[in-house]
């Protein structure tokens, strides 16, 4: 039984990669530490705050597995590997059943041999021209459904009856002969033998397209065949809103994050042009977006990336800026909250700029909704948010404890 | 993949028994607390910090299922009884499908019947020499393996096919007959029958041996018979440096410590004579034994066990004192301690002077490596510890979180 109080909405902001390590350029401060965030620090005095460990103590998240977590799935039981999620993150979002492989546009000649892996960096539009004469490819009764990402690279989808995701690349990550797929499993050599003839048929239907044509008189290669790596099957995920009883969305600029709720059957909210998924991304923008969709929504995750690529760039003076940017944000989000709200503030991972890369370091938490207990922790930072009441928690104990703050939660007992 | 960061090594320093409750003599503080410690609150201070309940909260762990507990390893799979570790600890170290055995020389009549269990506290080179005679001996395809320890101990390693550790102690734990084993099912009656044939023959080999004679003329007791009891089979266990892909070793100067890193794959280091383990050992001379050790590999674990002693002890004013020459023990440390390296002080579990025994009071820990993220605790010791951002974890989780901040973690997801 859910209790009769008015049940808020949900509003979880993922600053990715914003947990950092002691930086030497700020002192031995992390980013967080060493940049005053008036608005953060009030959700943070007024709310309850903790420290996150996405996975677990001590893993180093992707961005995909920490997202999951995020949303309450556990990686180890649902993350397939990253095919599906790259398909996903351009809008092709598979079923159960189907197997995903992540492809390149690449350049073969005449015994399908390869020359150049990566068609000389093709991009769109001419990628989505060749897409479109790769339409309604069947094979054994298993249709192929491709789509073009950025660049060279492109997502496949096989679906239909008997699939397997135990089978081993066509590309051979180099030039030269193609490896024929095998299926690693006996069950598996019907799907091997589905993807090499769809290799083939991708060259039969490509080799003289016009936009191929165009390109050799140009001097440019030819993506004249399609390659295929990185099998996997879609997970067997509760959809997010039948799981929780949620009208979910994302708001979120990264195709992979966007991907990741895609699968989780979260729906991906158009965003205007401004919100760019890097560093000059118009964070208000993003969050006036977020606060948009929460009124017809009753969750929504919200992705800013900013802070990860900082990271990801060894950049703490730039992360800095950036975290005074994401308070700025805050602070448009604390003028326009509303009572109904939940709202937390984390990241799905550490990116120390020391590092340039992702850490199982965790991350500081803050969660705000009116009239929740309030704890001794009064900055968000690394630091500061341990001394809250949420202690430390796993990535997929957030929205449990949502849930219950917003008075959705279903009692346990009598 | 791992990240392209300078791999750092690691070093994690167990001072065994050192948490403590209230003591009456300090005014109701800890010995951590009633002490002052420059040089672990230096750590403390500069790293991060929390309290670890090395198996689960609650729980009074062994000084063996707690350090398989800080070696990543969960007790309550891999610990199959004390057989096994015991006989790791004299060096005779076990494969997976061997049986372990705790043994006592033993006296016994012409019936076979006992008359002094621990055959007048036999002792060295006595019995050095009473295991020679037992080489060799063979029953049914399985060979067994005995090596003397401390005073009448000993222990006896059954290897072959076929074996159970499912079988009844020979030892009846009194004088009079002996227990014949039995299997407690009925795969295990090969191991019972094996044991007591072992039994048989050890009193055929022994009785009129030469060092028996001459203990007989001496007028002491002969130890003519092994008696087994105990039994448990060698965990199957990933060894620790091909779990981490870490080049591992230990340093401690207890058998038992040093039998459960050797059944964890761990090299054991000899130590000087100045390093006895006992409430005289040379911190220093261990700690310096350690650094060096860390030049060849690239993780440590380190026991010193006094603490402990003087908790058995029901001394806590001899425990402040230990204490004060650990922190001595931790300056020199800092002195030579390297950028590349991560270094723990925490403890394997609570030793409360109060209560003379082990108690599931969670320890300490303080983790430093040069640019971790600095927390709010200043001070090591039972209460300073819950300040930091470490939290309260499990032992299990301490490896973990050691390779993510010594940049050899692998991602999970991308």
């Amino acid at each position: 039984m859910t209790v009769s109080a008015l049940k808020k909405k949900i509003l979880i902001v993922v600053m990715d990669g914003l947990g950092d390590r002691g930086c030497k350029e700020l002192g031995g401060l992390t980013p967080l530490q060493a940049t005053d965030t008036p608005n953060l620090d009030w959700f943070t005095r007024n709310g309850i705050a903790g420290t996150c460990d996405t996975v677990d103590i001590g893993i180093r998240p992707g961005s995909d597995t920490s997202h999951l977590s995020i949303l309450g799935y556990d990686p180890l039981e649902v993350y397939t590997g990253r095919g599906p999620f790259e398909a996903a993150g351009i809008g092709l979002i598979g079923r159960r059943g189907d197997v995903a492989f992540r492809c390149n546009f690449s350049t073969c000649d005449e015994g399908m041999s390869i020359t150049d892996r990566r068609a000389g960096r093709i991009d769109k539009p001419d990628t989505t021209e060749l897409v479109r004469a790769l339409a309604g490819i069947r094979i054994d009764g298993v249709e192929a459904i491709v789509k073009e990402s950025t660049e060279h690279r492109a997502a496949l989808i096989l679906r239909g009856p008997g699939l397997s995701p135990e089978v081993t690349d066509v590309d051979s990550h180099d030039n030269g002969p193609l490896n024929r797929s095998k299926g690693l499993t006996p069950e598996a050599e019907f799907t091997a033998g589905v993807l090499n003839e769809f290799v083939r048929e991708s060259y039969e239907r490509l080799r003289d397209h016009p936009v191929n044509t165009r390109r050799a008189a140009e001097g440019l290669p030819p993506a004249n065949i399609i390659v295929p790596r990185g099998a996997g099957s879609f997970p067997d995920i509760q959809p997010f809103p039948e799981k929780h009883g949620l009208k979910a969305a994302c708001v979120a600029g990264v195709g992979m994050i966007k991907g990741i709720c895609g699968v989780c059957g979260l729906d991906v909210i158009d965003l205007p042009d401004d919100c760019t998924g890097g560093c000059s991304s118009n964070f208000i923008s993003k969050a006036r977006a977020a606060m948009r969709t929460l009124e017809e929504y009753d969750f929504v995750l919200m992705n800013v990336k900013a802070p990860d690529v900082c990271g990801h760039d060894f950049d703490p003076l730039r992360k800095c800026e950036v975290v005074r940017r994401l308070d700025e944000m805050a602070g448009h989000i604390r003028e326009s909250f509303r009572d109904d709200m939940v709202i937390v503030f984390t990241a799905d991972h550490s990116t120390p700029c020391s590092l340039g890369d992702h850490s199982g370091d965790p991350v500081p938490i803050a969660v705000y909704t009116p009239g929740n207990v309030r704890d001794d922790a009064v900055t968000f930072s690394e630091s500061g948010c341990t001394h809250g009441r949420i202690g430390r928690i796993r990535g997929k104990q957030i929205v449990p404890m949502c849930m219950d703050l917003a008075d959705r939660a279903e009692k346990f007992g009598a």
